[in-house]
């Protein structure tokens, strides 16, 4: 049974005018799947084979780092290349979240308006997991309508902000001249994610010392897959450093083309994706499942009173759910 | 079969000597926790009903907030009302994460020694979640060890360092006068997981502007179960706010004794904690079976061709996991 066959008439439409390049049947199919509406996942079960060919840029760092307006000013290098892009932003502070393209922001003001360009702000309540799945299903979206590049633009420079930008091919990590904390904070952090280094805002002070100071750290951690990040002064409001950072997005994306590395990285994406996919499932199922409900309910009430550990409690309700065969499970004794 | 059945000798002595008061077996058994050794489950479901004594402090916010010098100033205030007290740092840039106790941060050295107080940094490699998990297990091992009051240090005011502090009965967020930005783009997270907070490095300009503005953000959400988070300006270096931080926090804990908050909200985050091992189990089961990595890792294969999605690849993992009574599930047909 195909997952699209239960998929309503209304949103079937939707989705032939969105593959047909109907921007706004595109943005009402993001807010169906946003919602978690139960026609999503036979409608990304659909599109899915028209997308995978968009290359997808994370961009992460810090609140203040001006990402914003470095996205703002590669949409405007890839869009004069004749590129079509869409722009993801998971960050609430992001002026692209705050309607900016209606005009409330001069320096996104130009942007509003282009065919080719489409934005997207994702809303954040809820868990940060289930936002970088909703992440990654957008940009199937957008990806299979037909925008070659795709910025996803996340807040943060946290280990689970990471996440958000880790099932992006190429991670621009963005930073400026007071970033020094973060750097100490999160050096393996960043060594681990950061395709591209730009240090904005570098007509402060101290910007020389954070660049050759990141080069250090680079320099001393050893080269992930054969590419060494490389580190870009930008001053973003002014328009510097814009082209270099996009220069080095294609060079990256030259280092992932050859030698498979960018089947070998989408792999390893994919792969958690569908583990986390089906252990949601079973957790719907099971945990939606009264008996089992209950059976957690009463645990948790004995777990508060001391009397079961959570440990304990784990064991028996996943002993419980599994034995496929109606026979118990004994393969765990411990 | 207790789960303490399979410990091995040498463990079932450590945790002996830990319940006995011995800070160096306490010192091992966090190790062999953290090492997700096959004993951890077993020494822990054994030490819980021990545990739960605790208050459990939660402090969090951005690289170089100043929040291991305020760990260190309310460590001192609690000591001298002679609380036993447990600090892990889930923060790899606090001087608790590099031997300062050991001597080489003169804030702390007079911390060192003291046989009440117990410090431990946690290895921040590896996902987040699993990272939050383990916390949540090391709090529990220092809660029966005795100690009355646990102080976890967690960087970031990103969405899942949250996820580390929100395990804790109280949160204290700490941020200075330059984190205008961070409030900005947090705004709504910080309400939902600050108890307290505190405006650090208060000497500086803009501190009273971020108190202010807190306070107005503080007052334009609905307070949350009763509370309305208290605003503490604080020179953390000085030792200025420190009483005043622990005093908000008295204040929180007599809060949530009243009308059974503690419960509740305990509740809620072993309810969390228990629904995630169910699937972790679950996952390392049956991602460990042959014939189902196997099946995932030619799905994977056929999603990077595009000929399947990892929505119908995930339905259909979990579809050929469950059915317990071998029929295969049709609940959910789509």
């Amino acid at each position: 049974v195909s997952l699209y066959g239960g998929v309503s008439g209304a949103n079937r439409r939707l989705v032939e005018a969105c593959l047909g390049g109907d921007r706004y049947a595109l943005a009402r199919l993001i807010t169906v799947v946003e919602d978690c509406d139960p026609d999503a996942e036979g409608i990304l079960d659909h599109v899915f084979p028209r997308a995978g060919g968009a290359l997808r840029v994370g961009v992460t760092g810090p609140p203040g780092a001006g990402k914003s307006t470095l996205v703002a000013g590669m949409v405007r290098g890839l869009r004069a290349e004749g590129r079509r892009v869409g722009v993801v932003a998971v960050d609430p502070s992001s002026p692209f979240s705050r309607g900016a393209l209606l005009g409330d922001r001069i320096r996104l003001k130009d942007l509003a308006g282009d065919p080719d360009l489409f934005v997207r702000s994702m809303a954040t309540r809820g868990s940060l997991g289930g936002l970088a799945r909703t992440t990654r299903e957008v940009c199937d979206l957008l990806d299979a309508f037909g925008l070659g590049t795709i910025l996803v633009e996340t807040v943060g420079v946290g280990q689970s902000e990471l996440d958000v930008a880790s099932a992006a091919d190429s991670v621009v990590v963005v930073l400026v001249p007071e970033s020094g904390d973060e750097v100490q904070a999160m050096k393996a952090g960043l060594m681990e994610i950061g395709d591209v280094f730009v240090v904005n805002k570098a007509d402060r002070p101290g910007a020389d010392r954070i660049v050759a100071y990141l080069r250090e750290v680079i320099d001393a951690h050893p080269a992930r897959d054969g590419w060494r990040p490389p580190v870009v002064a930008a001053v973003a409001q002014e328009g510097a450093g814009v082209a270099e950072a996009l220069e080095a997005l294609v060079r990256h994306r030259a280092h992932l083309a050859a030698a498979d590395r960018l089947a070998a990285r989408r792999r390893a994406v994919v792969r958690r994706d569908v583990e986390e996919r089906v252990l949601r499932i079973l957790g719907e199922r099971r945990f939606g499942d009264a008996a089992v409900a209950r059976r957690i309910a009463e645990g948790v009430d004995r777990i508060l009173r001391r009397e079961e550990s959570p440990y304990r409690l784990a064991r028996e309700v996943a002993d419980g759910i599994e034995s496929p065969r109606g026979e118990r499970t004994e393969a765990h004794p411990r």
